[in-house]
C-alpha cells in the first residue's frame, strides 16, 4: 500500500445566513496502510451537491443529524474500488454512497445508503448514480409518483424546474400523461432548456415574470399538482392557483435555506381548505427499499428517450465549496456534480 | 294567510377588519300571501353561527359565493313548517337548512342542504341539527375521520377545542382510541370544561400558557393528528411538535378571519418535509352524500354517552349580529345558537 494522503473538506464553522467557501477547510490526513477483514478502499471520483445539504450544516434536530464541526462534509459520491479485503468487491468496481467530500474512504462493505455503498450496475455511467439514479432522481420519482400521483390530463407545475430534482419530476409527470407541465426557473437560458430540450410545455422565468399571473394565465382551470423545491413567494403564487383536490408535493424550500431568521410561511395556505388540497412533505430515505423499481423505471425511460438527464460537471477537489455555492447562486442546470479524479483502474 | 311581516337581517356593508354589528341592518318585508304548488312556509326557530360565515362577507371567490350587500345573511337554521302546499311536508314538521337570518322562509321543497331543507328526524331535538348534527358536527366528523384517521394510540391535538367543531372532533378522536387528546382553548373555564366534562386528557390555555412549550411537554413523542381551527401562532406551535407521518387537518383559521391584510403563513411549514407530514384542507359540503352514516354514528355516540354535545343559546332576533360577534370574542362554549321563537305549532 502506498503512503496516500486523503484530501478532505471539513466543516470549519457553521454558516450564518448564506453559506460561504470559508465555512469549510481543506485538510489532508493519512490513509490507513492496511485494510482489515471485509474492508474496501475506495477512490472517490465525483461529488454530488444538493440544496438539502445546507440544512445539514445547522445545529438543529432534523431527519439526519447535523454535520459536526471538524467532520468531513457529508455528501453523495461515486468512486472506484482500488483495494479490497472483501469477497463482494473487486478492484475496479464502481460504487456509490454517502462517502463525503474526500478523496479516499474505507468502508466495511455492509449494504445500505448511509455510510456504506452500493455497486453501480453494469453498463450505467457511474455519475448517473448521483443524478437521475441518485438521491435527487429518486426524490423526483417518489415525490411525483407517490405524493403527486400524476394522471392523464393533469396540470402540473414544478418549481426549481431546472434543478436536478425538478427537471426529472416534470418529465416523469409528462411520462405519466400530464396534459400540461409548467416549469418555473430563473433566467431565459434555463427556461429555453426546459421547453426545447426537456419537453416542458411552458417555462416561467421567475426573474423577469410575475409567477402568480403567469400561472393563472397558463393554468386557467387550476394546478392539479405543484411540486415545490423553492417555497416563499413561489409557493404562495401556486397556492392561489390550485385546482380543487390539488396536491402540493413539498420537496424543498431553497429560498429559505440560507436565511438567518425563518421567513414567514405561505400566507395563502388557507387555500388548501377552500380548494380541498393536500400539501405533503416526504424524505426520500423512507423509500429506499423501493429503489430497485425506481432504477428500473428510470433506466427504461432514459433508454427509450422519454427522460433526459442532465449534469453540470465542474472539476477539481479544490473547487468543492465553490461548486456547492453554485446551487444557491442558481448556476446549475440539472445535477450539480464535481469530478475530482479519473478512474485509477482502467 | 295572515298579513305576516318577515324580520330579516341583511348585509349592509362589507366589514373591513373585525366584523361589527353595524355591518348588518334589520328590515321587515311582507311574507307572500299565497303559497304556490310545492311551496312550504317555514317559521325559523334557531339560527346557527360559525366562524366560516365571516369569510362569506368578503367579496372574493371561495367555495361559496359571497353574500351580496342587501341580501339576507346566509346561515344554517332550524324551523317549523307552518303552511304547506307540498305533500312531503306537514304542518308542524321541523326542518333544517341554510335558511338565513330571517323569521320566515318559503321553500319549494326540493331536497338538499343549500337553499332547501331536510326534515329533522323523529325524536331528535331540532337544535341538534345545528350543533352535533349540523355543519360543525359533520365538519368534525369528516375532518377527523377522513383526513385525521385517528387510530389506537394516537396523540391528537385540537385547537379551538371549546368551539362547536373542535369539541366534537376531540371527542371523536377519543372514541376512536386516541391515547391522548389535547385541547387548546382560551381561558380557564373553557379548559376546565374540556377536561372535566368532555373527556379531553389535557387542556392548554393559549391566553396564559406557552402553547409550543406545553405541546412539547404533553406530546414528547410528537403529535400524530393536529386538527386546526385557529391558524397563526398555534399552527406554528403544532408544526414544530409533529410526529413523523403526522396529519394536520386544516379545518379553519379563525385567527385571521377578521384581518384586513392576510397575515403571514406558518413559518414552520417545512417541518412537513422533515417529519413527512400531510396538511390537508376540506369542505364539509363535499361529504353531504355520506351524512346519513355520520348522523347515525353521532346519534349512537350521544345515546351511549361517549359524545357530549354543547350549545351556547342566546335569545331574541334583535341580538343576531351581537351573537355572531361572540364567536370572534371567544365567548361561546360549544355551538353558538340564537333562539328566535318558540315552535308555533304544539
Amino acid at each position: 500500500m502506498s503512503n496516500r494522503k486523503n484530501g478532505q473538506w471539513i466543516l470549519k464553522t457553521r454558516p450564518v445566513g448564506m453559506v460561504k467557501e470559508s465555512d469549510f477547510d481543506y485538510v489532508e490526513t493519512p490513509v490507513a496502510e492496511l485494510l482489515a477483514d471485509n474492508e474496501v478502499l475506495i477512490r472517490n471520483l465525483y461529488f454530488a451537491f444538493e440544496p438539502a445539504m445546507r440544512g445539514w450544516l445547522n445545529d438543529v434536530k432534523s431527519y439526519l443529524p447535523p454535520v459536526q464541526i471538524g467532520d468531513v462534509m457529508r455528501a453523495g459520491t461515486v468512486g472506484q474500488v482500488i483495494e479490497s479485503n472483501n469477497p463482494d468487491f473487486t478492484v475496479g468496481d464502481y460504487v456509490s454512497g454517502t462517502m463525503g467530500w474526500q478523496e479516499y474512504v474505507i468502508i466495511d462493505g455492509k449494504p445500505g445508503m448511509t455510510g456504506a455503498v452500493n455497486k453501480v450496475p453494469e453498463g450505467v455511467p457511474p455519475y448517473l448514480m448521483l443524478s437521475a439514479l441518485g438521491t435527487t432522481g429518486l426524490t423526483a420519482y417518489f415525490g411525483m409518483l407517490d405524493l403527486g400521483k400524476p394522471g392523464v390530463g393533469d396540470v402540473v407545475v414544478v418549481s426549481g424546474a431546472a434543478g436536478a430534482t425538478g427537471s426529472v419530476a416534470g418529465q416523469i409527470a409528462k411520462i405519466k400523461g400530464a396534459a400540461k407541465v409548467v416549469g418555473i426557473a430563473g433566467g431565459e437560458a434555463k427556461c429555453k432548456w426546459l421547453t426545447e430540450e426537456l419537453g416542458f410545455d411552458i417555462a416561467i422565468d421567475y426573474k423577469s415574470e410575475n409567477v402568480k399571473d403567469e400561472l393563472s394565465k397558463h393554468c386557467p382551470n387550476g394546478i392539479d399538482i405543484f411540486f415545490d423545491n423553492v417555497g416563499g413567494e413561489i409557493l404562495d403564487a401556486a397556492l392561489i392557483n390550485m385546482a380543487n383536490n390539488g396536491r402540493i408535493v413539498l420537496c424543498g424550500g431553497i429560498s429559505a435555506y440560507n436565511e438567518t431568521e425563518l421567513p414567514p410561511g405561505p400566507s395563502n395556505y388557507m387555500q388548501l381548505v377552500i380548494r380541498r388540497c393536500t400539501m405533503a412533505g416526504f424524505i426520500v430515505l423512507d423509500y429506499l427499499d423501493q429503489a430497485p423499481k425506481a432504477y428500473s423505471d428510470i433506466l427504461g425511460w432514459i433508454a427509450d428517450g422519454s427522460l433526459k438527464h442532465a449534469e453540470d460537471i465542474q472539476e477539481g477537489i479544490e473547487n468543492t465549496p465553490k461548486t456547492f455555492l453554485r446551487l444557491f447562486e442558481g448556476k446549475n442546470r440539472g445535477k450539480q456534480l464535481l469530478k475530482i479524479a479519473e478512474p485509477p483502474i482502467a
